[in-house]
């Protein structure tokens, strides 16, 4: 890979080995697709309407979602062109008008959403929750080993880094009777979603080897739950209210092509699985994912370790012919490692709000309070050594209404 | 209401006291949005473009999205334009070539669906589900009575009346673990959709007495599900892919003006709710359903005695502050009334499969068999003693692939 001539990309994490895409917007201006490169964005209407990049109009629209639908193939190609122009000192003269330093732009949702399908796959975080949900019964249900468990959440309410999440309100169970008010048990949930690209018909299946045929690239996500709301109404039908007020996205959506050199062998898989969830190769991202809590590093969640790959959970969603819509996200659910630093949400932080954990500025947490701030980041292995960043999502708590 | 001019649509279901919106193609030609009169079908992208209607354009989409932004008191005005235009004799010669027969038309999905909701809101049939499915154990979970349960549907697979219904293959238990093959209990759910019309922002409620200022009106839903794939999956999430292979809806969507004749007194809700779910005023609608297996009507559910209502159905799903998107639609969860021949799924008809029944032609039934074809009708009262009709959605099931 040759160097990047962009003013101090080179040996960051957004250096050409990343190149992540997304939508700004300048005081005042219309939305628009860029890709980062460093501390800029390239602005990529203004790319395609100088014949630099050629994507038939795909780059120039409003949100990602007609260059999603294009595949594979044309995705591998626009990558390769923008590497071109950022890397070949040919382009600076054209290129550099287009760069726009990150700090002069707002970040807006760079997809619009189908549907949002929520899995549950790591082992660790099931088993905790289980515990602290469901005391005294088996850790996981009956059917965790053999299904990726998944269920629908709100795609209207998928919004981008920063957007302030208002605490909600519901009923929640006291020892009178369930009371209304105020989430007193707000949480995080710290995941790695999934943008589709191309879409399927009704009917169809991705099996787990078509997964790159389909998957687009990867975004962080905060599943932010309302533990206490969720505890009272997710018997029979799931979570419903106590998840669908807020889940936050990063604005940068990776392609998989950056993530190349993050695949590592996932897990054995003890019993095995039905046909249609077998893998010859079972791979998982070597994602390192990082969750700081007002500024404070409280956990460092290992996605490589989640028991049902995104391929699985693909061919699974898609398993009774279920079609997919560009834009549709889905995510791999809380991300927690063994140990208690490693666990993706305050619940198992602080297990189930009995063990509070303190923060730098002395300050003591179970779960959220208003005015806190949680953003979570990600790193893989990339090329040569490199590391690619996938950004990150953030948020803070406003209080309720 | 002066008489309608339309040739053979006075003193039907389908007369001007209903004047559904739908969205219809003629052969080879562009999809366009129509009323339906009578047997015919008005093509209001005509009228639009000849003036005799004025919505801005919204009329001339080809779905029905742009027009239920546009609120209540634009609706009421289109509305009372079509009556007049249908009913007054000088309009007679402008609007009859814009009449298209409906056999004439393939009709289609009238608006692009936000985020599927599916409530759970008949006790009844709660209560034979949970014995069906938790026998043992008490027949309804405890938050029952508080809240109404609800959980997000695949949005992307709702889909028009007509559509074939492949049967979704999945995992089921068996004695020696789970197995997978094509579903063997294959079911539906009657149910009756509101379609949201005007969206509100992120961390907005929606009061119960608010519920005419954004529902634009009423669809029928057929809800189909896979019971074993559902039994096996859906603890703890909720179902997943026992549902997301197919929801069908009526092409009609009917206004809530249409229906202001038909709301009568909901039940009595015993513990009380609490305040953001209490109604000064609790009305249900009085639809009669009717479900056809293979053309025998096989049950009529009451839509009446529905415990909880469309607006408190909505004042529920936003009461966290959740937005609402223009085409949001929530379906009232099956209906069943007290008796077998009133109860809105084969689960229940059939007694879980335990009890077959018989049809018109003398075979029987316990779940769905491939070539079977459901029918769901409804209608409700009108004014001057006449009937509104809600059309009917209909589907085939077609083998696994």
């Amino acid at each position: 890979m040759t160097t990047c001539w962009v003013p101090g990309a080179a040996d960051t994490p957004y250096g050409v080995q990343t190149l992540p895409y997304g939508a700004f917007r300048r005081s005042e201006g219309e939305q628009r697709l860029g890709v980062r490169i460093g501390d800029f964005v390239l602005d990529l209407r203004g790319a395609e309407d100088a014949d630099l990049i050629l994507a038939g109009g795909a780059l120039s629209e409003s949100t990602l979602n007609a260059f999603l639908t294009l595949g594979r193939a044309q995705w591998t190609t626009v990558r390769r062109r923008i590497v071109e122009l950022l890397t070949e000192a040919e382009h600076r003269a054209a290129i550099e008008p287009l760069l726009i330093p990150l700090a002069e732009v707002d970040l807006v949702m760079p997809f619009t959403v189908g549907d949002y399908v929520d899995f549950y796959s790591s082992e660790q975080h099931a088993s905790n929750v289980g515990q602290i949900f469901r005391p005294g019964q088996p850790l996981l249900t009956p059917n965790w080993r053999h299904l990726p468990i998944g269920y629908h959440g709100r795609a209207g309410t998928v919004v981008v880094s920063g957007t302030p999440i208002v605490r909600p309100s519901g009923q929640r169970r006291s020892s009178d009777g369930p009371v209304f008010g105020p989430s007193g048990r707000l949480d995080i949930e710290a995941e790695v979603g999934f943008v589709v690209g191309v879409p399927t018909v009704l009917g169809d299946r991705v099996p787990t080897d078509r997964f790159a045929d389909h998957v687009f690239g990867v975004t962080l996500v905060n599943d932010w739950s309302a533990r206490d709301i969720q505890a009272w109404e997710y018997q029979p039908l799931g979570p419903f209210l106590g998840k669908s007020f807020a889940t936050s996205v990063s604005p940068w959506v990776v392609p998989l092509e950056a993530l190349d050199h993050a695949w590592v062998p996932a897990p054995a898989q003890d019993p095995p699985v039905l046909d249609y969830l077998r893998e010859d190769d079972r791979r998982g991202l070597d994602l390192s994912i990082v969750v700081e809590w007002n500024g404070t590093r409280v956990s460092e969640p290992p996605f490589a370790g989640m028991y049902w790959t995104p391929a699985q959970q693909l061919a699974h969603l898609t398993v009774n012919g279920a079609s997919l819509r560009t834009g549709d996200l889905y995510a791999s659910g809380t991300v927690s490692g063994a140990r208690r630093d490693q666990v993706g949400s305050f619940l198992e932080l602080t297990w189930g709000g009995t063990e509070p954990i303190k923060l730098d500025d002395g300050s003591e947490r179970t779960f959220l309070e208003d005015g806190d701030t949680v953003t979570i980041t990600a790193t893989a292995p990339g090329p040569a050594g490199s590391t690619v960043g996938l950004g990150d999502v953030t948020g803070t708590v406003h209080p309720a209404r």
